[in-house]
């Protein structure tokens, strides 16, 4: 074969290109939205995608849901840190990365959870994959019981791991006895699931999963991600509020949502957290997360420990957006979290309202089509926080309502 | 069986400990130094591990090659940021977490390497990993020639992607030749490769190893984590420097090194940046870096594109520190880099060493172990930079030479 020949075999950019047409015809190729925010004016934020140079908006989709990240205890932490070490670590953990900072953060995210350890990872996704992958591979034979809503860095670390995978139905606490109790007895087990589901919104029923996991032998790992910092009386999650934190075996957390910095972390038991960081590539064999961050988390977790009026404030946020939804006629998804999503049920429409309230309303959300939802049930997702006042509140809903009649959509029943 | 029978089947704990206890055996348990860098004074730091406080140690292991994690213009940038929109993103890419820092730094990256775009990640090892793993699904039947010494990122991603992997032996052209041409011409190819081998301080082939490529129609991918930065006039690594950068498909590199900060990065062409950016779990699902860590990479890159002092500095640290061990007689490795390894070839012994140093001279060099070297290679690997001068280097040299004697250890022939 001549090498023309070979050329012609594979076209890479035909492929790609492929790859790139079949996201434009479901409707769901993604353009990113350039803003920066305001510090000091959460949820304020400036636009780049007009024409007359960065317009004023209200961002209503951030995960930064307590506005920590504008938290000037938080603020003054990282400059600190940036004047005092600079601004990354300059190694891994294990060379030259290990700053006390991380030792510090370790330490209060241990306690936040009441566990003996904590590990931080480059970020909540990283945590997820590493942990998972690296504890299946250390259990010879483990079985991993996989709630069907897990997200896809959970569904990544379990792949990755190699181990045989069972899923259950969201929060099916009969299923999930009916998969443990067809498993072998032998087999190590360990069952994978998240307390606050991102996208629908709903909580787990942590306690009977513990119950099933003592009957079964199960190891359980908790994701908290959209939960610390907003639920208990110290920010440790749902697990904590519903004093559940010890019969947990792992719980997964991250410094980028209500933290409002950047970066994930497990909190387990001393010879858990001791397997994970000996054995975990995605954790030995990256640079650590930049002393600056680690600074601010630890100002961010340690304000939140002690003070509730963030939780308080986003709660009565959140109760007061959805009830306006609510008597506004708009088909609110039912919630018993801080999340508010509005079903719209396809992806063109769903991206149709958000560039409308975006180009009319200066309002930011952003649509939630499929892979991170499935088709079909494609949402706009509202985080409104303790920063997001009635005014705004009401902007919003007359907004929805305008373009839902405009739009003809269906209204709630 | 009786949920006590059940419970004796597992014994989860002892599994756990084993794992922990193989280390000790093989010498390899990783116990991690404790330190606070000064800024202004690199490589002076904080040690944390004696008894009487922090106590102040040179750095000799640093990744922040040239000290950019503290130069005034890095440091100034990040404050400026975390003044003017706060701490963390605050979401995903696509969801509230992309802002104009991001957008610009994407934008001065792919010009660095001469590329239609780059890709942010949130560390080298996620963009390695998630880019590998990607690639290959796009291309069904893909199969990936990879570098015997290539980073445990490349190889998770090789090994995430499910496709088949051919390991051609360190720098072997002839042999990733008699790979190539084995392989089914009809199949989907890429070669995925390091610039320079942060361990052994050598160079790839480039140039030969494109030959090979378009010989045998395979894209490329080449890692230069340890080379962005320090080689060529503008920083834009091995590729820059001996001006084959517009021959490779893909090159990653870190802003956690050179650059001084944190984070990873493609550069690439718009329609393979364009699939990576849509398809990755790696990049999709997680929150985006922190704007002040992206306005100080910004800072950092735009500087070293104009200014030769810093590699200049460098290169002449690292020549004069291998003439000083080489003179002392003691074994340095060849090295055509910045990187100065020194060879020990036992776990232990080169434990011991780096603990003497650090307890008697003040001195920080973390000992190299398996897996991060194959067993019986355990080495020291000191990085000189710009801001280590000739009596540091001195009393360097002296200290090894004063231990190699006391511990009995071979001089070079």
């Amino acid at each position: 074969m001549s090498s023309d020949e070979i050329v012609r075999a594979v076209d890479y950019s035909r492929v790609f290109n492929q790859a790139i047409d079949r996201l434009h015809a479901e409707g769901r190729y993604r353009v990113f939205i350039d803003i920066l925010r305001n510090k000091g004016m959460f949820p304020n934020a400036r636009c780049f995608a007009g024409h007359n140079g960065p317009k004023p908006i209200t961002v209503w989709c951030s995960n930064d849901y307590l506005a920590m990240g504008q938290h000037p205890k938080v603020i003054a932490a990282m400059e600190e840190a940036l004047h005092d070490v600079g601004a990354g670590s300059g190694g891994t953990r294990n060379i030259g990365g290990n700053t006390h900072y991380h030792i510090d953060l370790e330490s209060e995210l241990a306690d936040l959870h009441g566990k003996e350890g904590a590990l931080l990872f480059t970020s909540g996704y990283v945590s997820n994959e590493a942990t998972l992958a690296t504890l299946a591979k250390v259990l010879p034979g483990c079985i991993i019981f996989s709630d069907e809503l897990n997200h896809a860095s959970m569904i990544a670390g379990i792949r990755n791991s190699g181990c045989e995978k069972r899923v259950f139905r969201h929060n099916d606490l009969e299923h999930l006895e009916e998969l443990l109790a067809e498993s072998d007895p032998q087999a190590p087990k360990l069952i994978a699931f998240e307390s606050v589901y991102s996208m629908d919104a709903d909580i787990a029923p942590i306690a009977e999963i513990c119950d099933l996991a003592d009957k079964y032998n199960a190891l359980t790992y908790l994701d908290e991600v959209h939960a610390v910092g907003m639920y208990g009386a110290r920010g440790g999650g749902i697990s904590e509020r519903d004093g559940v934190a010890d019969r947990l075996n792992i719980i997964e957390g991250t410094l980028g949502k209500a933290f409002g910095v950047m970066g994930g972390y497990i909190a387990a038991d001393r010879t858990i957290i001791d397997v994970i960081r000996s054995y975990a590539p995605g954790f030995i064999f990256t640079t650590s997360l930049s002393p600056v961050l680690v600074a601010g988390a630890l100002a961010s977790v340690r304000h939140l420990k002690a003070s509730s009026e963030e939780r308080e404030g986003q709660q009565a946020a959140a109760a007061q957006l959805k009830a306006m939804f609510r008597d506004a006629g708009l088909p609110v998804m039912d919630s018993t979290t801080h999340i508010v999503p509005l079903m719209v049920g396809d992806p063109v429409k769903a991206k149709r309202v958000s560039d409308i309230l975006l180009a009319e309303y200066g309002v930011y959300v952003q649509p939630i089509n499929f892979p991170t939802v499935p088709r079909g049930t494609e949402r706009l997702r509202f985080t409104p926080g303790p920063a997001h006042d009635e005014a705004m509140m009401r902007e919003l809903t007359d907004a929805l309502v305008e373009i839902w009649g405009r739009l003809e959509m269906r209204r709630a029943a």
